[in-house]
């Protein structure tokens, strides 16, 4: 069994770069990928893009680990999704954009605001709060200069200056992550597309 | 004896959060900034910025270590440092063009050619390679749509798609670097200004 | 019974300006909007919020009509709601790009095709032959100057002039719409964020 | 005799799609032509253009009719064809600028003003009242988003929102009208670019 | 007698600096002023606003006068005023594009040509040979890299490597001209703006 | 003895345009060179370039002096240097970056100045003044509308109304010599790189 670059047969790839069969790939990183098939109900196609490059696998996802599933800090689950479907809509990452916006609606359980902030985020059914977190999220994904008075609009909010540096982190790992979709050519699972789009009881939480 | 947040007394800070002292640091890390002091002769500031967050520091200079000391691939010291200082320009990150515009001119001893490339890469004194090896890498830098013309480009200049990895991958790298380093603001050791700029017997190499 | 300006109690509304009562509305309005009430199961709210003025009303839908529902022509139901879903999205119109969204998964029976161009139309997994009509479409949506290449790169694609001034009239018309969506403050009803997402046996053909 | 598709047997067509010939045209729009040619002394190429397609002649003036022509509202004649201009000037679309900058001219008796708008609408002889109309306009020209603060610069130079609706709505219909104008390469009338130049005793009012 | 930086009591001044009286200039400088408002019929605005500093007075005219009035190259006087228009309207300087938009209407006896390319020059009508200098101004002007390609596309109408110079330095000159304007806030002469609007029998040849 | 246009046999050429020999210029144009190169040690290749047109170059070089050598106003030397390199940063202008960033090095005794504006002048370690300046430099450099507001800042730090114009002025004309060094594709001397980076007792003041 292999995880081919091919969905299906009659489908465009998942990426342009090869995916090795799973039999010869180094073993932690097939125990990591069953871990999050497991949890999932399939591999998100990222994983199977990686895969290309073990060393550049491994650092990726300890990278991702280290900031998306840290403990500390006021960033809900759903925070941190929203962040990235706002930044990455900036960097038009058609993978990013459906795999975190399914993710969003799965953690928030609201399913309409991912795709309001795909299309306008200031114009989306956002609280107060959530509209400073994006609005720093933006100013660092757009490489802007970052002062003091983006601080402050923060605080006003009740984010705190490691908050700041949360929100920062995952706008800046998703610049590069959009990025390296682009040249991977990485394509969102179908699975992404129709994720918590009906409210009903969710075993996902 | 700990690594202020100031460099000298007088001086704006290398950065906007705090930097612990060496003494509370854990042991891996310092050793790590040693190595690094021994090696270059001073710490330069992305080490001391990074510290605040442990975590994040290990997993930052991995995925830094993965990408830009791997053997394999085409790419020179001189190639990769030229990526970083023309692809941080887009992004206006002071720490990142100057220090590795210092590296490109220790790597390179070509002491012009990162200034001209910082200020216009188009017509500075570079290859043809060079030139199409930073087309590449501003693309994924701006995040705009890769396409087999891009890879195309790149073969005419002897660059297979393992090589476009690389450069994408830095290009994309220093997009997260670039943007943490704005919302730190982080700035360069004074030493990198000067670096390189005399053609002389170097022992860096 | 009247058409309130919020859909729900607790809800914002579905726009700035006030819809008036059902009862004060001219008869042939309220008769159009119960025809459409009866064919989408629903009144969309541009029906509402254009109610404001009924004159305009008229000669809004008039307009939409005679383009919408022309009968000559290449363009598919589907290339239509296509077109407008491209456009929309680079006016970022929250209202546009989700109801006609819903309208191209309901006409095309693709489910995922109208998220992925409102993400990134170049990578979207669109014919050469769609590809060329949001081509011309963006141009227009641009304002660009539109040459006898742009005409000529249509015809390649089995486009003549007519159809050409077909694409052109649609891009152009919603430019306009998109425009005022903005003005009013247009909101999306709910039920289009769902529509069409779940591939199944529809009676909308 | 026929609206011939060029205007003299020597020059550039004014448009890109054929124009009928009068007697091919049905009776309602050569009615309206010819009391346009009546009231203006010649008869403007967008009549002649539209009338390519004459459901969407009728169409496209009753809207313009609708808006432009209505008596309620603070907007005088000048201060529409003013919209018109400094939006049209946006698009960069010759046909509106050219002709509403003469219809300006006309309804104003102010000869210099829609060329200074033309050039730099912020640095025109304008009333701060003017100068706040066309602010709005060019924020729904730009398809920005219009938040309540644009409806209370209005407010504070006497627009109430009906007046803002119709300041929109005009921006939007020429957000069509000049793409339709690219795409059908409209050219102006020569009469228009001398009408209004000189101040004098003027029958037009 | 002495020219007041206001035209008129009741209008707005000519810019924002004071203008000297006539009786405190140095000789030469009003030798100039007298010179050229003999063979205008009056005074442009640019002269009084520049006597505010007569050393930059002389550096500017004399300039000018080395550029504009030199008899070598194929660039005609028309050409010349063309380019100003052309490039002026990216600066959105009103008074050059006013001004010389009159000059081009005098010299070339095109009464229309200056308004189209105010508006969108690529639309405007003109030959190959013109469209071929304003693409090389409008490079220079915007400050473009300017490469091999851009002087063999010259060479292809007929312009030598001298009149790619000549083109160059108008737009060179007027990118300073125009920012000047700006900061003296300079207007147009209300003479400027009908003249040549009418095709007559002209002394000024 | 000639000034050719390759500075080193190997090398590329100081620019596009033939540079004349010395014996065949005209003396004025050799007696300003020769104390240029006397002063400086060398002599900086926008001399050479522009001696190709005689009477060009004397009205560049007597306008440069007229606004750079001006005894009056509260703009050092430095300052100046500092207007120069921020706005040709913009333009993108390798020459005068590199030149003037040298001066500015010699003038300001500080070595990393230059440097810092180059990548990002926001972030430079520029006193409060010193940020006004470039401000009002940078707004007249992107030709935006100057406004009493943008007086009334530079007057916040001191500068009086012909101050702005000195500073206007400057930024005025190097927008020209930034955009004549892009159509000439002037190099810049390989001196420049270098002085003033070591801040040790210097004769040039």
């Amino acid at each position: 069994h292999a995880y081919s670059t091919k969905e299906e047969s009659s489908a465009r790839p998942i990426g342009r770069y090869p995916v090795p069969n799973k039999k010869d790939m180094p073993y932690d990183i097939v125990e990591l990928m069953e871990e999050v098939e497991m949890k999932t109900g399939f591999l998100p196609n990222v994983f199977k893009a990686m895969s290309h490059r073990p060393a550049e696998f491994r650092a990726f996802f300890a990278y991702y680990n280290a900031i998306m599933n840290k403990d500390t800090g006021r960033l809900s689950k759903a925070d941190k999704e929203l962040i990235i479907v706002a930044t990455s809509v900036v960097n038009r990452c058609t993978y990013c954009v459906v795999a975190h916006g399914a993710l969003h609606r799965i953690y928030s359980k609201q399913p309409a605001l991912a795709d309001q902030v795909t299309v306008n985020w200031k114009l989306a059914d956002l609280s107060d709060r959530e509209l400073a977190m994006l609005e720093f999220a933006l100013a660092v994904c757009k490489a802007e200069n970052i002062t003091e008075e983006h601080f402050q609009k923060l605080e006003a909010h009740g984010f705190d200056r490691e908050d700041a540096w949360d929100i920062g982190m995952i706008s800046a790992f998703f610049a590069m992550s959009n990025r390296i979709a682009h040249y991977i050519d990485l394509r969102p699972n179908k699975e992404f597309y129709t994720m918590g789009r009906v409210p009903q009881k969710k075993k996902e939480e």
